[in-house]
């Protein structure tokens, strides 16, 4: 399998995804009763919601762009805990819209649609994990110039989103706004971490 | 005709498509009634057609990098009949639609829904076929390294998509839920399948 | 500017547009009175519309492509001239939708449908025709080895739908559904056409 | 960070972004008491505003391109600066739905709907001017032959958009259709501006 067009087909897709969060953003339309000033203050779940989403999505394409850029080589097995990992980042639109239909009603629909948006997550998180547990096993997939005990290293810190997504699904019953701010600090934390090094273009 | 464009367009639609099946999955929002999670129980059949149509599309994606990695060149009846193969995978979030709101009722129209899943599946299996048959008849296209015996052999197994899916057209008529699980196992035989072999980048 | 990245953001706009066109395509879902071989049969409209502006779109892509591979290199003016034809090619699901919905009410509801169709696909040839006229008359922008006096002749075959839709915009206050047919036989030209010629990858 | 990765996934966004405006085009279909024709004719406002919203994704992508360009490399501040431009690119689609949706109303709606669009221009404006920024003050990941002072003055002009959108906001509430013209006035400035140079392909 030749690595670049796996690189496209998945950078397709995860612009698809990250711009089709759009698509939860909608107003009622004027003739609904209700000013257009209301609607968009109503709507603050669905603006935290997209914001949160599109960071991940961002975060989780450029950590993608870091594991390949280790790799030599993709084997069959690769190639479908790629797929894994895209199923779950092609349907974060829809927790995300669930997210934000439901936020604001605060009884228990809201606490279960935040739980949905964490197992998301949590599996997107885990088919990553995947895809480096396997590559740190198969050293003949690796770079030669990729040191396999650091490879290593970095999985544990790739994979903490598996361990911290995890009590995020639980919290979800304990405050739905809370859990969606703390998925937005994760994410944050991705952001400020000085993990996904950069290299000459 | 420069091979690397037609990836480059295969590739995106093959993105989009894949990606357009998440539009598929709603809820019906507060305030109708029935409670999150009564929701999502009753939308299984969009999860499992959403999970089904993945794979067929990421396996389709997978076969199609393989066919063009034997190609040299390509012509003018191969781009047509590339369009073809893109008209039946762009089509797909369509019947995986359907299925997904009728599978539940049950009766004739589930049939119908589950059979319209299986033609798309038929004519996308046809269309891959009839490239893998051009490419095969006309050496000058193929690799040089490529044998056009080993070719036609793999012609064979590809192929066997189309003769599969034939029988899960009339199968729909029996049972609806058990035609969509024969097409994930015809997707999981894909999967395990060694045929797809893997080269170095 | 950099003529691979034109390429590769037109080459993602036509697969965008040619795979949002699914979306036209729906059924009204279970419990609404008609059963779903009724609805898929009262669609043949949409499926109709569906396939030709399938057709339409590849081809313009495959024509494009061909156009792109005579240029050596790119100026603004080609720039704005190709975001003119990618802004009527990304509102062709536009027109498809509405002549979907309206065919089959066969009032003058259905003609006007059939022109703005007729239009939009007028106001794309055009949008080609003058990149191939912009390129023709700059010769710095062809590859040496374009001839310039043969690009000026596959300038008159390119724009013959400019001079083709015309009459069809006509012709579809007369009958929409030939109007219809009519635009799959202008695409079914292009495809038996022989002259996209083709080059090794 | 590979520069040409970066470039693949940001022309995806764009790409899917720009086509994703024809979803806010729409059609009321046939038995709502209203001809196709003058419905059209009511929906100017939407037709206005996909070419405006066209023009400015087109130019983003334009001058996007042009400053990619002169970057030699990328780093951790570009990639979550460009994430943060993307943001902005891909939420679009939604104050042009809403300002379409709103125009006619001609109330204090229409105001804070062109208010709206404004704010998502000149926030969009404001992380391209920081990406320029962060490059200028970064000589290191600038190409050599790229001049540190005519970058500096070329941030001028290309952010220019940051200083004329933030008065288009306050403008709103005076006339929303003016506005929405005002926008396309200044799209077309990009468009016959000679700054935005071209080089060979």
């Amino acid at each position: 399998m030749e690595k670049g067009r796996l690189e496209a087909f998945s950078d397709g897709v995860f612009a698809v995804a990250i711009t089709l969060l759009v698509l939860s953003l909608d107003v009622a339309g004027p003739g609904h009763g209700s000013s257009l000033v209301h609607q968009l203050g109503d709507q603050w779940p669905s603006f935290a919601a997209y914001v949160v989403s599109f960071l991940v999505i961002g975060i989780v394409w450029v950590n993608h762009h870091t594991l390949l850029g280790k790799l030599a080589r993709t084997d069959r097995t690769t190639l479908f805990l790629n797929l894994l990992l895209l199923m779950f980042v092609t349907v974060i639109p829809f927790p995300t819209h669930v997210l934000a239909e439901y936020l604001r009603t605060g009884g228990f629909d809201a606490k279960v649609a935040a739980a949905l948006y964490g197992a998301v997550m949590e599996g997107m998180s885990i088919a990553f994990g995947l895809i480096y547990w396997w590559a740190g096993k198969h050293d003949e997939l690796l770079h030669e110039h990729v040191d396999a005990a650091a490879h290593r290293a970095g999985f544990r810190r790739f994979t903490i989103g598996a361990v911290v997504y995890l009590p995020l699904i639980a919290f979800a019953f304990v405050s739905p706004v809370l859990t969606l701010l703390a998925h937005f600090v994760v994410a944050g934390f991705y952001v400020f971490d000085r993990t996904v090094t950069t290299a000459p273009a």
